[in-house]
């Protein structure tokens, strides 16, 4: 029973291969570097957490073509540039389009090459409102695509654990299971300690605040986001 | 009125750049780079054939990993590598899974980014039989996908406008068209003149006898096919 956990290395896809392990799967785990500013830190990231799990199967792809397109939104004039903000109910200009999907068309490819049938990913809706590919539809419909588009004899399934939780469930969830938050990293500004201000530092400061818990890592700035 | 046309210089995706350039779509064309043993001569074709379309904006994406993960099933002792055969029935073993999937995300990506409303994808059924990913079934489930996972303001559709035509139908509708065969390529052993001998060849010169018209590219050999 193999299922390929995607790995980017922060939170939400580290309590996702906290569930797959609990569950009894064998896994092999997939990352992605795509010209990310924090890439080597997330790298070491996923190194740790298949360490910690003693996952030996591993793949680490280089999709830099997603920046490549992604950022052609940045360079097009006649698209405003929007400011990073945890209210915000518009799409970030910064998003690459149908990054998902890019992503998970991988992770099938390679599932049916080793045999896995279920693929673990760390999507959740409540911080990704404005991000289409991240809702339970898109992954209902792309899991029609991967029956038709694979060997009948597959039976290949994304499986979305944590996409109705809220981000402090995913807090606890993961303390439950054991899950090494410690290992896991999240900013997307800074490559030694967390920048505690960046978008993604704020969603998960302000997670683990909510769940009453105190994040492991450490941050150059620790503010309060509740 | 703009559509990507994905462009990997054979003759079913020149016939269908042809078909969209008659349709009065403003053309931009995907190329992939996947490792493939004819990579530089198939760019050379889809370098002439967007001269010839006039097609300014193109871009050419390296996706190494597709073949990477491929390759695992090649290596793989325990999967029997399958013959080439134009009877076959079942599915090569050293086809990537699920690569289409990859190959349009991609082209959905740069299609939100370009602000394109129409993908042209070459697909045909006929030849593919045992490519889950070719059917028509799989590109109604990625269309749906594509609704879903995009921005609501986008109407991204991929169209297969060969998909149900027999290769020598394609041959004819090309020529109706006007589209340049001499500048295609479909042979995937060399690199200078056609082999004349591997599938891919075969198909082709059996499409074009099928069709009563001499193929105008050169080969090594010219075996009859029908």
């Amino acid at each position: 029973m193999r299922a390929i956990v995607l790995l980017s290395g922060g939170m939400d896809s580290l309590v996702s291969t906290a569930i797959a392990k609990d569950l009894g799967y064998d896994l092999a785990a997939l990352h992605l570097n795509y010209g990310q500013r924090t890439e080597h830190r997330e790298l070491k990231s996923f190194t740790s957490i298949c360490d910690h799990y003693h996952i030996d199967r591993r793949l680490v792809v280089d999709v830099k073509h997603l920046s490549i397109i992604g950022g052609s939104s940045l360079t097009d004039k006649t698209i405003e540039v929007s400011k990073a903000d945890l209210n915000r109910d518009v799409i970030p200009t910064s998003y690459v389009p149908f990054r998902n999907a890019n992503i998970l068309a991988i992770a099938v490819s390679w599932a049916e090459v080793i045999g896995a049938n279920k693929i673990f990913v760390g999507a959740v809706e409540e911080d990704s409102s404005g991000y289409p590919d991240c809702r339970r539809e898109f992954y209902d419909a792309f899991n029609l695509t991967i029956r038709l588009g694979t060997k009948p004899s597959t039976h290949i399934e994304v499986l979305t654990p944590v996409i109705e939780m809220k981000k402090w469930e995913i807090v606890i969830r993961g303390m439950e299971l054991g899950a090494p938050f410690e290992l896991s990293w999240s900013c997307y500004q800074s490559n030694d300690k967390a920048c505690g201000v960046c978008d993604s530092c704020a969603l998960r400061l302000r997670a683990f605040e909510q769940a009453g818990i105190r994040d492991p890592i450490e941050y150059v700035n620790r503010p309060s986001y509740i």
